[in-house]
């Protein structure tokens, strides 16, 4: 079945075929689709519907087994609606269906009182999930699966054969066999493959690769994701001090995480914070919104409180105040470009290793050069446009030249000033870069004209 | 070896280790450091050098299949830089030392001239290349690896073990055990690990899943990076209309899909476009960031055109010039915000089943609900500021409210507009949107305050 190689993808389909008929309340219809759908896709397309819709759609599966499925694909946010109004005893029999791994992703949802009794009704697992939510969830901890496929470094590729025979219906997916000797250390990892095309008896510890590539508890989870990245690694395994093989985090967590992170620094920097911004009512996302651009009124008002000092400068020469909005646009965009460059170079590690300084002297430099283009051009516009005053276009010039370069440096520094006060580097760096450098651009400029107006 | 427990990820350390070596000449040193370094480490290090260090620290590689390795780990601009020097036959020895996937990444980076040199020259695997560069590089057909591991229908669990073992050394990772009828159409597909637990007599057919996802082979990358990462696949098939098998798409592949497109996606967003922004020189990156801001300063023109029509409300009203920043800084950062969201629900397909017109219908919303909260801060502040007045009070406020509409509506609709008219949503959206409703925020601010002021 050649699903996914029409024009379009099958769940923009499936979505809109189940927005329709949770619409209409057509259960029977519902179920069918239920019956020829993967989980995975039924989950996406519950991601586009209304909380309510999720909601009703939800109820409908009987299959507890692929209910736990569904919920187990669900964004954080999705799942928590989907279960907000569940008893403990249907959340109870989600959790128990699920993998250690996604078990504890839905525990971490619940509220306080909630996760103790499920934990503490659970038939088994219970301790695999209280063990994981010890560990932060951006960590590799937070990350990992337990289900490991464990060798002692006594056996054989045969016994390994026989147990993952045995270990058939526990393990969804084998990516390698890590070889632990008697303490639990971890020791060396092997594939399938190897195993495959090695003869029974031949022993582990002969085929196992000993250097393997392994990641603490505590590291963070883009660091984990990029070793596994550059490494092409189907799976990384997690070690505590003493190389105690806790976990694995596996190639799929890591696709979603570098997807996550960055989808998250990009709203980020734009000063939409939290969850999905499609999601949540239109008052909730405003308020969400709302927050960073405090920031910007709060600049607003100072760069009026700063024009206000200008007033007989502006009454006198009334043409200057049509040049304030270019000199602030460009110095806000420029702005916006150093610091969306300062955001993707901290996250790689390249500003990192260039030290700051040499970033923001890269930076500045890169303002000069854009200065001088765009200052020419401003100053023969401001020039041409009042040729009897040419004062102002120089004012222009003098300004957009200052005003840029001052945007590029404030651009790279106020990402790395977030960095080192502890806090997300992309954190509305938006919203704080463009309101500084308009007050910044505006001050130069206004000082500048009056000055050379003569009127300093 | 816990090679990536510690405190710093060890690249870190060898980047900076590299960067003093090749500056100090120290080839002895920085072979050692080959030595005992993976592939991967290095070219990770490379792309932190300037390109003249990059050409210096390779030409100190001996081993001629450790410097493919590096070529092959490198981003597409440091492998040109890194190649750029290099006789046809240098070229032509990295080439065939390298898988045709990586080869064909690397030939398509040459000059055409050298291209077809290359090609024909080549010992063997022209033919996969040749194949494989056919394919735009952004579709499944550019990604994919014509290395799968294909049994026919008829074969057994033990035949396809015997032929892993004689292929033993082509096949760098086999994901998963492809199943080819007579005419080359895949029928099925089975995992190693289901190989490993049933007995050697055991017919394909029978353990194979016949449900196989598969690409076509002109899908977008986003879309085929999107479906391994749902159903957390490790490989996907690539196949024709005929449902013949052309190659695979890895999981691998996929992770630096998603990142790319991202990182792209917000460094276009800035208007940076093209290749990393940390490389090349200060000039060339200064031309790369100007062409979107010539967007800025046209639309900055507009502005100022526009204000000098209001010459003399503001001849007679100087503190309304006040309040042009705080007006225009508001309306871009709201745009902003709602165009972000609009590119991120454009990626992830949010916005194409939810309907353009929906979208931009929330958008407007949230807009008025920002609107309501910010134009009474506002307004009450012009009024509080200029109390002998007051319609400078309201026209603040009044503007303020119309240009953040104006603001969410445009930022929603510039990026569904760049669709539409089949270019990338990203592509400046910064800089349009904000000089978009720049100019729109100044047009409504200036009349309607001369409106209220009387002058209209």
């Amino acid at each position: 079945m050649n699903r996914l190689s029409g024009e379009h993808p099958l769940h923009v389909k499936t979505e809109g075929l189940l927005r329709r008929l949770v619409r209409r309340d057509a259960a029977a219809a519902l179920k069918k689709v239920f019956a020829r759908s993967r989980p995975e896709d039924i989950a996406a397309a519950m991601e586009h519907l209304t909380w309510a819709e999720q909601r009703r759609l939800y109820r409908v599966i009987d299959d507890q087994d692929f209910a736990a499925d569904v919920v187990s694909f669900l964004s954080d946010v999705s799942a928590r609606e989907v279960t907000r109004e569940m008893t403990e005893e249907q959340v109870r029999g989600i959790v128990e269906r699920m993998d250690p791994e996604h078990a504890t992703d839905l525990v971490a949802l619940l509220p306080g009182e909630l996760q103790d009794k499920v934990l503490q009704e659970m038939e088994d697992g219970a301790e695999d999930v209280r063990q994981l939510l010890s560990w932060p969830a951006d960590t590799a901890g937070g990350l990992m699966s337990p289900q490991v496929f464990r060798m002692p470094d006594t056996g054989t590729c045969g016994q390994a054969i026989a147990l993952l025979q045995q270990e058939h219906e526990q393990l969804a997916t084998v990516h390698y066999v890590y070889v632990l000797n008697g303490r639990d250390q971890l020791v060396g990892v092997t594939s399938l493959r190897s195993l495959l095309t090695s003869s029974p008896g031949t022993p582990l510890t002969k085929i196992m690769t000993r250097e393997v590539i392994t990641v603490g508890p505590r590291q963070d989870q883009e660091e984990v994701a990029r070793f596994v990245a550059r490494y092409d690694l189907l799976a990384v395994p997690v070690v505590d001090a003493g190389r105690r093989l806790l976990g694995i985090v596996t190639v799929d967590d890591v696709v979603d995480v570098v997807h996550a992170e960055l989808v998250e620094d990009m709203l980020l920097m734009a000063g939409v914070s939290g969850e999905p911004p499609a999601q949540g009512s239109v008052v909730a996302q405003g308020r969400r919104r709302a927050g960073w651009l405090t920031a910007t009124i709060v600049g607003g008002v100072l760069a009026s409180e700063a024009i206000g000092m200008f007033d007989d400068t502006l009454r006198q020469f009334a043409m200057l105040a049509g040049f304030i909005p270019v000199v602030m646009g460009m110095g806000g965009n420029v702005g916006i470009q150093s610091a969306t460059v300062a955001v993707r170079s901290l996250a790689t590690g390249d500003l990192h290793i260039r030290g700051a300084w040499s970033f923001v002297w890269r930076e500045a430099r890169i303002g000069v050069v854009l200065g001088i283009g765009f200052s020419t051009v401003l100053g023969i516009y401001g020039w041409a446009r009042y040729p009897e005053e040419p004062m102002i276009g120089a004012s222009v010039a003098a300004s957009t030249m200052l005003a840029i370069v001052l945007a590029t440096v404030t651009g790279a520094l106020v990402p790395i000033g977030f960095q080192r006060g502890g806090a997300d580097p992309a954190i509305a760096t938006g919203p704080f870069v463009t309101t500084l450098v308009d007050l910044l651009a505006i001050m130069v400029y206004l000082n500048i004209a009056r000055m050379l107006l003569g009127m300093g």
